[in-house]
């Protein structure tokens, strides 16, 4: 069911200086930055392969999920998303087996994506998102 | 000069779960187990598209960076590394620009790959590796 790598989320404080790490200095070609009010994050997101690399910093600082993050851990991977087909039976099957979910799952991500994600706990410390793109 | 994610390394506690739950819950692909006396570490590598997932233990508790990471910041992605071509040109390149290296680089890593590690104060708290593959 798990197709790639999707994409490696990466709580920042200055997301300017971390764009230009990753677009001018390592060279990943930018694919846009995005607000999402819901989340209460700015995004960038870059291509490195079939995966991207998507910045993450708070609209307010010490607010909303990144906010908190960065104020409990500092900077660093947030989580890994996972991209997978067929996300309703992925649920499906993680949940017979025990894995807890963190909210609703599935549900609108960003770019039009449906994701979940897994609790962090069962899944050895690292937040896993599974993410399905819409059809072209 | 980056081609891909190589993969991502996560520090876990107990590896026979964490290869049950990446392999055998999520259905990744394992490609087998490997001990790095020099790093202290045994090693479950599993493929995910282009990438892998590479899951780390200490050979003893609280020893070797990974069983130090484990002690001060529990389980979790503990590095990223970024598939390179031309690592030495891309260590020179990042050197020019300011950007510090922990330890030699390059350095023979794992798998006959040459490697070399970004200082994560640099990289905005993520450890990223910078791996080339040996030629086929």
């Amino acid at each position: 069911m798990i197709r790639r790598i999707d994409h490696i989320g990466i709580a920042v404080r200055d997301l300017d200086k971390a764009v230009a790490l990753y677009r001018d200095t390592l060279g990943l070609k930018s694919l846009g930055l995005e607000t999402v009010e819901s989340e209460g994050v700015r995004v960038a997101l870059l291509e490195v392969g079939e995966s991207r690399i998507e910045l993450l910093t708070p609209l307010k600082p010490g607010e909303g999920p990144i906010g908190k993050f960065l104020e409990a851990r500092g900077e660093g991977v947030h989580h890994v998303c996972l991209g997978v087909e067929g996300i309703g039976k992925s649920i499906a099957a993680l949940t017979e087996v025990g894995l807890p979910f963190v909210g609703a799952a599935p549900r609108l991500g960003a770019h039009g994506c449906m994701v979940a994600f897994l609790h962090p706990k069962a899944t050895c410390g690292v937040l896993i998102e599974l993410s399905e793109r819409p059809s072209p």
